[in-house]
């Protein structure tokens, strides 16, 4: 382990997803068990340039587990995108004697996390925290699993309603630009249509598709909609358009919004966070730096942060077919 | 008991909610208790006039009482609203042998009972199936105790986010006119303020509300409302309206939309729909009509229709003054 | 409202349940509401003898109201039991200058409370907290809907693997000596049979109502099993006297345990421990003592404490006859 | 595509998983999609001897896919161990006409598919549906990931009341023979200590973490402790020698039992579900056999029967370190 290393800076960043926690948890618990002290940044690069940074010890992040959202808040920072921002922040975390960093957030956070450490050497550490589970290096992002069950539930409860009632329901999901949460939550819900921005179905191709469900004797349907969806129109107007052109079809819309965002995260999502949290500890230590921790094959990795920032992950072509077999 | 009524039949009407199918399965089992026969009749009145009906014993609605929705489905009917659809109705239950019926509905379904029953002097008995818990003459309608549930974990989660990020939160919830829902589920989930349609809160006292609660140290706030509150602006311009009187405040929308009308019944809903199914059939045998099987105090009471349409379920001063104690 | 309180002490006692939190929240922020202050004290009346009390303000109470279990903590006290360690919880009081105490927990919980308000005046008030609703003055203790809506969670799972395997389940549920938890939890899980200690069924009628079910065509059974029941047999002792007598059923056993006493209150049980917290400080502001805060016909109302401790909650014959019909 | 086969037949046998209904669904409409038919057999192989067959079209299978337990049952069956037992379910298949078939279930279930396989050249093909995880060839099963959260959630739970009371609590998982769910619920549960069959803790060293805990200022603990373990005492014994041993603990045993088979699948478990039934059944009528169909670094893969019910799937020693180093 490198010498060099003995108090490391944990934040969270971006848009806050369930496991967070769980990651502050493990940063500050494998720093204790190799005897070197961890400091809570609040608010993320926002906090880092004020100050706002507290010792954190074992006991301070017991019984956060199984908690959603992040103890150590998130905010966007406009300072930070300055150098005399990126300098304060620097100044903070030499005066509280912190040599290194863990950023948990997106690829946003992690942008900044390598710019910051371009200007000032200092070694940093990402750990993958978003539903989106758009990071390229990670199977899994944390707070996605987690996502997808509640995704799933929120549609169980409307598949419920929309059964007894024969209706259509257009659920709109989160995402940002990736499909990965409308794809896996449209299958696991029994979805008759997804619609992610990766596929280009067309609006002919949907109406074709509800016209056959409705002939094989299926009475309700869910169509699921990811937010970055480039059908061209939002769900509120893809309810319009089906209502005029298939008037024997009564159409609803869900947006599930932020209810995707929080909650106790998974099991999957708690142990994730564990592992990864281990991995970004110990590969400082080993005076490492510039890399986010994922997960690939059940094995925890490193991937260069650009290659993090700048690569994409991709929708699964299997997954594609397996949902539209499943609408048989 | 009554030796005229021998076929009960049983429907369900209007939007669906959480406990009618615990409520069929009671209505079922009950009559097979008393000896007497009972029929499902599906999608409401609309499949009454379409003669929609099919036997139902003991067996056939197992495993039902944990289910949302409704297995014998609901509808709307403009035919029910004209005598010609009525007295298809009328010949559809002679037909099946069907001498009286339990309508498992809201207010609207009530009144087309009513109305049914002036016509022909068929026998009507009412079971009170709705999440908005307006109905007169029942402390609790089938459906609105799972919902509060439903609400307030939905609203946890979104709590999750806004605690991350110092955000503010409009959540609107179900409800129709009524502020039932967003009034318990607000005091449940820690809402700072809650808008109902029975209290006129204004603009004014709510800028005043969220700029105290800023002062006094709360970081994220929520605030729940009603669909029907008539404050002037619906959640969305609630929200532009906030961001600039408060410029400090960065605001969220969330609709919670149709998973209100889902999910698997609470113990609550289950036991209530059991206790009314067994009234409601025991009525009918005592030769009983015209009525709506309710609950207060805790007891089983009937309440007579023409009530039960006309009156409005009052929301509980004591209710309001302890939401605002709380958000001290 | 009463000049001489200025100071209210809470604390939790017994067995903990889902709601205390919210109970102790309601308390916190009405002493605010009404400008007095407020003192937790940990582990019950153990804490309050060794003086381990601290100020709480609103903000300590922020985000508890959806928490299980206690912030104050909860522990048996021996020394209580005694003079001269009621004559130290006194001095601690006075030491901190409590002038009330409001003690949320159960009927040994009140016990305690009632006889230190006999040796020193001192003004006490009863907040029911106890999952088993088993306290006299009150329909619903703070815990017991949370609890049976946990139960018939788990019997819903239990059902998924008994319907499987056509077996049948012994679940045994708490609820101390009464039946409530069984009875209810038992109607909303559709169970076959349920043993309760105020009923005495005894095993011929069990074994009885077992054959009926085989021969009705109920392929799988779930017999919930108060863990007070008085036929003679533990759930496992009955698991082989079934299996004796029939053979043709395979049978399981399931203890659900400590999960009935934890997990997020269900929004009734949130709103129910805010209105108890309400009257319970504002009782004791209008210098009132020796009350147990109680709801009876939606109403909060007040129960001396001696016919709290003494009286007993009965069993609803109704709902044991709908529980009957529920097994047709 | 395989001409010959025609009509694929689906059974589920063993202990029940989330998840299988899931796999069920996805195998009929696969089997739809490819315009072939397929019946399902109901309770497993003993279902198969006395020809409990019947067609499964699309619509059979609607609404399942968040179903636990499994609509087709399973059974155990003696008869199916005898030669002439496999020879009479033979012909119920050929009587059938059933050209396939695909066997959801565990190794045991796999191994008499082998053997069926071996005398009568019938293909076969494997679906791993148990919540233990212990199959080989296949990184998770059916019904895991479910099971890893219905514990994290009994134990969040329990977690409440320990900490109300200071208590340490022993949990008892299912896994038969092997740790997976006592290992990374145990993580995701944030567990003082694991014992699990792979690991042979002893109860020295289980003292020994005990003490350091409480010494360390942790008040309330949980240690997860696998069916299989081979630490030599139960549950109980352990309770027992923890209390001799470690007078100042007190403690609770909790023995989840079979809520861990059922409720409703994970988003995960049902995503699997539908992959492994598409590549089951596309599998056989590419005229392959005595194939199980698993996942392994996300991608759907075949593995010869004999590895499947030989091989046993390996604990992860990093996560046995992760769950030590997050014990700090």
């Amino acid at each position: 382990m490198s010498a060099s290393i003995k108090r490391i800076g944990v934040l969270t960043s971006g848009g806050d997803a369930p496991g967070m926690n769980a990651a502050i948890r493990s940063v500050v618990r494998t720093c204790a068990f190799h005897g070197i002290e961890c400091m809570g940044i609040y608010r993320g690069f926002e906090g880092m340039i004020e100050g706002d940074i507290t010792e954190m010890g074992p006991r301070a992040v017991k019984n956060i587990v199984n908690k959603g959202g992040t103890i150590l808040k998130s905010a966007r920072s406009k300072e930070f995108m300055k150098p005399e921002g990126r300098l304060k922040a620097f100044q903070s975390l030499k005066k509280n004697g912190i040599d290194a960093l863990v950023i948990i957030g997106g690829d946003g956070s992690f942008t900044g996390g390598m710019v910051f450490n371009k200007e000032f050497g200092f070694p940093v550490m990402g750990i993958p925290g978003t539903i989106d589970n758009d990071i390229f290096g990670t199977k899994y992002t944390l707070g996605y699993d987690t996502a997808l069950n509640t995704v799933v539930e929120a549609i169980d409860k409307i598949r419920d309603t929309a059964n007894s009632h024969n209706r259509l329901f257009f659920v709109e999901v989160m995402g940002r630009d990736a499909g990965h949460i409308a794809l896996n939550a449209g299958i696991g819900a029994g979805a008759e249509e997804i619609l992610i921005p990766e596929e280009n179905l067309g609006l002919d191709r949907l109406l074709e598709s509800l016209q056959k469900s409705k002939a094989s004797g299926k009475s309700s349907s869910i169509v699921v909609v990811s937010e970055g969806d480039k059908i061209g129109k939002n769900v509120f107007e893809l309810k319009d358009y089906v209502e005029e052109n298939l008037p024997e079809y009564e159409v609803r819309v869900s947006v599930l919004g932020h209810i995707q965002r929080g909650g106790s995260p998974s099991c999957f999502d708690r142990v994730l966070a564990s592992r990864l949290g281990v991995k970004a500890v110990e590969s400082l230590l080993e005076g490492k730096t510039n890399f986010m921790v994922g997960i690939d094959c059940d094995v925890i990795q490193l991937t260069p942060l650009e290659q993090a920032v700048k690569g994409k992950s991709k929708i699964d072509e299997e997954l594609v077919r397996v949902s539209d077999i499943m609408s048989t």
